[in-house]
């Protein structure tokens, strides 16, 4: 129903209860004008709903909700319950996380609640029940948002303690109050090392130090944590489907955060939304908002929306680099090109008061419509001309990459490698977003679409599967993929894949493990290289170039593998950086060591793209970027020059560019921050 | 009185309870033959002065202060509760302070109390109550320092919490328990936004993050600390008003330290002094220490003392460069040329014991008079001949400089731009003080005199007045500083100059808002710049050079105003740099960029004094600093060489050279550190 | 008896409870095939012995000793206090340490319980008495080693709080409750500084900021806390002694670790043995692997053992290089050379599970003998050959360092020069490490051995002694060190020698106090120098060179003293850099400046050799390191190339290289990480 006028629905987050009521006409208008057709409201408004416990006020809302109807605008509502109101704070103290120090947090920022708490679920299902009940037959309201970013914080009171022995004891064996699956758990996690072995449940603490505690603990407590969100939304998406069946129901994820399980977050919601904020440090090439658009979409397998988008410089306290002449167009665009079906810029003015005045909106603190507001609108009129070129189209490609948050979570808990004078928490994750971003730039440099999957996703439909850094791996999905192998995929791994069992012990076999075939090598020993230390490479075989290993070294042995590069260094002579092994009717390829230069990288998809029998429709020139969507017989490429320079590149002739609605020559000019949208079929 | 002997004042911190007595009478024939007049004891002999609760002994301070007279030197008594006694501790643990985690600090550093315990405010004015009685005909005390350096801690108890909820009660209405007057703070912090509303009073907790708590909150959070400070001294000095009328009350404030609005801590004061130790990083120009001397003489308008002033590397665990020959003689002139009427070295000995073991005194830790000492008594001696010139003289000066701590709160709570790699806190406060840095070290660049003044200060005896980073801006001082240039002066702003309003919300206005008309722009966007980033800049219309925009960018659109540089970007070309706008009879500046180089800067004061029709009684070359103390018909040149380097340069002709005695011929030279003093009139 | 069989032994750590039985009758005959003759276990295996409060099962050790004793192995046995078991923390919680800000630790990483706990001294006497009643006859065990790594941690309880007042109330006079010795505390501590005075021991607050508090207060609780690790220690010594007489008891120290007076921890041990992991950065010189040798080697004047040694790259979190190929031996052969009798590498397999699965052993994850496990089976082999040679010998030098717990922890506690942009604590152990090791490395360069010795040993053994940073010097030290220098023997002193007395007072003399004769010198002033920051330094008199001084620098005036080295700066061209003094019939020299070159310390050294006429018996070419063991009429002299490249050398003719068998020529090729045992006599 709700995309029924429009394939693509685009808009801004809209806070009626930030401005005096006598604006509320004028911004309908404007957005009107503008050409917007959905807002996002609600979402931080608890206490205006529910001033006091029980007392609720809808008024004001179902007024501005009237407003925008009548200018055409649909809305999107949150639940309110990522900052509880001050009265929470006061009546329920509970409610509010404790700090590893033991205090509990003091009220006044967001994301402040115990997930635990008996009397914050309580809270949080009256109000959203309460919304449902009001705003079930509201015309303009199309869908719910639950909450906002989930991620956090993890609490440490002695409920989340008590649950958290409650979560193990159903994961590990019987749900009953015995004792008697407890060595499952002491097994799954190691206990006898250091003698932590457990006699009861009651001895289980939480841990506080990531980089002390058992790993195999840490993670299950990540684990717990992340299943506390999902659950928490679970009680509200409950709600909302039995009130409000023709309601879609979605969240704002936050691309490569990492903190949730975000397959498990996404599966109650019908698609995945996220906020997107690229535009910061110096101009360059968006390849972070291109990743996580892909992660995204990976979630579901489906397109996805925007529901916050980059409008101007955001921050809390600090803002960075404002987006300049088109900047914010070539943002929405570069999501359209990757599957995004709605934009919604963050926000519609700029907040006067409170820790985000500096996160800048279409207006400004002057409630001017400004540069960014007409830009927002060029862009709105422009996708009235591509709706019906990308009706029923998405990303479709013959490369995935795998993208996995309990290994993320193993790398945050043990980096593996890297310098000592960094954060290791972020060291970790670091190393693994690292890790995936390697490839996944030299794609995009190779003018290829990737999908980002789970480990559990069907492979057979992809060409080549990449899977780096994949550090968790149970042997069903090692057996996966050598399967995959033998029936002619491409699979590239690399460094510290294949290390760890589900519950974070190491694999006993010698590595690659249960890889090994497929692979042709094995690995005896391996190192973290200091921030001073490097090891040259070299090509062999066909693969050209001098390279730089930083950072990490496999010391792989072939066994049947082709060696493509091999290790320059007196003790590592008879060992090979990268190899390329032909198993059943496919490739296994394996990189043993990280290596400095992209060009390497481009040297690698090459060689597996020559292998797999794939080229892509466009190779783009240096900073532009191609990505096509597809779908009900048409194919449509999207051309973005994230350059300050005019880019001229070949194209296929005598196709129709969308935005301008003329016919292509052979030849293209993007200017800066350019965009061109053909119709290649 | 105090004043009668001698228009200057000169000694030593002294600590006789760290001595054995038979040092007493050698100390202060010492003292004497240094040429010394006073000291400044007792501020941290709480203990010695009531060993247990109620039981008081001053007969050891009789004893040490008799000495002192009879060597003709006169004594500051400071209240001692910066430091309580253990036996507070133990009693009254209340008094200590609670930290942000909840736990109480434990004793044993300073400035470890709650100001709002009242139990450490009684026995704070029965210490007080006890001195003054004791020691009120001590014919050789003439003067009173409240406490020891004001400033902290902030305290997380109960206690506080129930008292700020109590002052914001009174600051937003009515101090009755009703709630009537809450909407009015809900207004003024703008709870509207994250829905942070109040209901009741006690719902307002403290601020433990001030970079995700609302700003609003955390100003007033800051404004509750820096006034229970306040409240304490102005307990202490009503005692010692009532029972001391003869003697003077003053404090140690420590220059450019920003916790405390410095202003109000003064008013009860007869005047400011401070503690100045500027030595210590490699050999420079000691900026530092001449912006803070005019923010001290700012405070109240006149001449200060410097109650402690470096006579050796500072430190509590490691120290410093050890000061040269004449270094901290040089380091006495450039605050006598600012106007420290009182110069008290910090401290005779050099304590064996204790925290400060490292900080060196006159003395060494063998109690022998080092070359420091007589460093100091040749300056003492110096002083005695410039006293008839210097009496009765200050610094007179048409240049101001608006200093305003609750823009540097603002700046601590959001720091508006830098590098994300850096404490927040302490990079916003860095970001005013380095906006101040830039104007006042080009103004002693070019041998200029600045008061530093608050914004509530009469502006209409300058022609020029330098407003940079005034983030909190009143429409009624907006209105004052248009009124200002409308009516011949020159005004001087800059970035986030009157973005805020009191209570740290957004004006809702283009800017610079009601600035706009004075400086001719406007500004509807601007941005932070990552510390890769930078612009170049380029002078126009007369205003030549090329420089480089770093840190942070208005885009500027001149309204009038005359474009004196521009940004050489591609998206800021039209876009200024540099503004300069005839308004009324007068001029306001605009200068949207941070710049890098010194040069831009000097250009800029150079062009403002063109125009101010003001120039410098002598131009100094560079490493030379030039102040002027004028009054009772007199007019005497300070010339201080910060190089180790001679320096030779032209002076006024026929004038008496007061250190030498010499008069001057057309050329001048100063020593390495060197110094001169010449009678101009 | 347990050196009947060998004198060296050489084995692995070895915990059979982290794996499965049928793997232990192969892990033993793997073990036997290397050559080893020794495994460490136990220590961490609390849980596995007493399950229960009260139930103790030793049949699974008893098992795992008899599989060993079938194969030849003996054991050493660890009492396995370090970690308690989950159960220890659940009944008694107030095991647990508590943390500065007030709340307990959470169970789960290791060396986390309080030492003044009643409870947890009683549990750890019973498993230790259990143990050592079960074991007492098992004829293949032929020690135990106390606990593991003590070295914490800090606990800030109430019941630590009485302790360290009872304990403090000890070291000042009576121990009864009265109060009449508290002036002697309040006289050591100089608590007259701040007014810090106490009236009563239970004033006594627990130092939580050792930037903050008084020195005096941080020095005691520092030795209180070495003391409570001491104190548990003797509790299980004392047991183990009564019940198991014919078996050696030791402790695993850490080389370099500081936390501890590690004399003290020593005094009750038959030897000492410590962990070494020296390969993680780019390959280099191993010095610091040296100086802990000779540290650990000086802790009771005898030889040592290594209980852990690096097998691979260790690491909780991360790792990071993994040795090369023949480094694990070159690293065993140092140890040896300095007077390591035993060799135990850590450890056999690694683990697969808990915080250490990165600390890698011989073995794998995939519980294969890699070529680690080779590398060291051929050692054990090599170690056979040398055994006759090797019996009843030690290092024997004329030179010794000094090395003094009480000066480093003075240093942490006031790190006295520095930067500021570094932990206060790790800087101050680093500056004097840092002194340690100028002098240390210059002697190994020379081809000299050294004893690392307490301020408290006999020096009339050594014909020079060097008592770099020698911060805490009571009277009897500095008498103790000027008569050596009168009767013959070279001093050499540096920056802060002598400064402070044994309760961290300073000494109220002119620098260096009691040593001015024999150093013919006086300081009276001194300095830390900025980062940005040096001093240039020319020697003279025969001591040639242009060197840099950094960091710190002492304006030294020479009495009578020779001036080697003068520094070059305007303000200091009077002072020295370097000085030698002729006292009686000895020298004392002193450095009043860090020196950035290494040339100038084997300068120094050069000179001072020559004055004490004695010369190595080598002259090791760069990167080579050359150690002699002697005794029984034998001396075995040791090279080891810590290069990757081949280095040729000569050598004394015609004697016997040991690991080869084969006579020397005169010049024998060190391969990389090569190593030559030659018998000179």
């Amino acid at each position: 129903m709700y995309m029924a006028q429009h394939p693509l629905r685009i808009g801004v987050d809209y806070y009626p209860e930030h401005r005096s009521h006598d604006l509320w006409e004028r911004d309908a208008q404007l957005m009107q004008q503008a050409g917007f057709n959905v807002v996002r409201m609600a979402e931080f408004a608890w206490v205006n709903m529910e001033p006091e416990e029980g007392r609720y006020d809808f008024a004001w809302l179902d007024d501005s909700l009237q407003i925008l109807a009548n200018h055409g605008i649909s809305a999107i509502l949150g639940t309110p319950t990522a900052v509880m109101p001050a009265w929470v704070a006061r009546k329920y103290p509970e409610t509010l996380a404790t700090m590893s120090t033991g205090h509990r947090v003091r009220w006044g920022v967001r994301k402040n609640n115990c997930f635990t708490s008996g009397a914050y679920r309580l809270l949080s299902e009256r109000i959203t029940r309460a919304m449902a009940d009001h705003f079930a037959s509201t015309p303009n309201l199309i869908g719910w948002q639950t909450d906002n970013e989930f991620g956090g914080p993890v609490c440490f009171c002695d409920t989340c303690r008590a649950e958290f022995q409650d979560w193990l004891r159903t994961r590990y064996g019987s749900a009953s109050l015995a004792d008697s699956t407890l060595d499952q758990l002491n097994g799954a996690w190691g206990t006898f090392f250091w003698g932590q072995r457990y006699n009861t449940w009651g001895e289980i603490q939480l841990p506080e130090d990531f980089s002390g505690h058992n790993p195999s603990l840490c993670l299950d407590w990540q684990r717990f944590n992340s299943w506390l969100n999902v659950r928490f939304q679970a009680d509200q998406v409950h709600i909302l489907r039995a009130t409000c069946p023709g309601h879609f129901v979605t969240h704002n994820f936050m691309g490569l955060f990492s903190e949730l399980n975000y397959y498990d977050l996404a599966r109650d919601l019908d698609f995945v939304s996220w906020d997107n904020y690229p535009v910061g440090d110096a101009p360059s090439f968006k390849y972070d908002a291109a990743t996580a658009a892909d992660v995204m979409r990976g979630l579901k397998g489906k397109n996805f929306w925007i529901m916050e988008q980059t409008a101007g410089a955001p921050g809390w306290g600090q803002f960075g680099r404002n987006p300049r002449p088109d900047e914010i167009r070539q943002v929405a665009y570069q999501q359209l090109a990757h599957g995004a079906d709605g934009q919604i810029w963050f926000r519609w003015d700029t907040c006067t008061a409170g820790r985000e005045q500096y996160w800048h909106g279409l207006l400004g603190h002057d409630n001017k419509p400004l540069r960014r507001y007409h830009e927002a609108a060029q862009v709105a009129a422009e996708y009235r001309k591509l709706e019906p070129a990308l009706a029923n189209t998405t990303i479709k490609t013959d490369v995935a990459i795998i993208y996995d948050y309990e290994s993320i979570w193993a790398f945050k808990i043990q980096p593996a490698y890297g310098s000592s004078l960094w954060d290791p928490s972020a060291r970790g994750v670091n190393n693994y977003h690292n890790a995936i971003r390697r490839y996944h730039r030299a794609l995009l440099r190779a003018g290829m679409n990737v999908d980002m999957i789970a480990p559990s996703n069907d492979l057979s439909k992809y060409k080549v599967v990449f899977a780096p850094h994949l550090y968790l791996m149970p042997d069903d999905l090692a057996v996966k993929l050598s399967e995959y192998v033998r029936n002619g995929g491409i699979l590239v791994c690399d460094g510290r894949t294949g290390v760890k069992d589900a519950t974070s012990l190491m694999h006993p076999r010698t590595l690659p493990g249960l890889l090994s075939d497929a692979l042709g090598i094995s690995i005896e020993e391996y190192e973290g290289l200091a921030s001073d230390m490097s090891y040259g490479v070299t090509g062999t075989n066909g693969f050209t170039g001098a390279y730089t290993a930083i950072q990490y070294a496999d010391w792989v042995t072939a066994h049947g593998a082709e060696v493509l590069a091999q290790i320059e260094e007196w003790h590592l002579e008879n060992f090979a950086a990268l190899t390329r092994n032909r198993y059943g009717s496919g490739y296994g390829y394996y990189a043993g060591v990280n290596v400095k230069e992209d060009a390497f990288y481009d040297a690698l998809v090459k060689d597996v793209m020559r292998n797999a029998g794939i080229s892509p429709v466009i190779a783009p020139p240096p900073g532009v970027e191609a990505s096509i969507r597809e779908g009900a017989g048409r194919q449509v490429l999207f051309l973005i020059n994230h350059t300050e320079q005019p880019v001229t590149m070949r194209v296929p002739e005598g196709k129709s560019e969308l935005i301008t609605g003329t016919p292509t020559t052979g030849t293209l000019t993007l200017d800066r921050y350019g965009v061109a949208v053909i119709l290649l079929k």
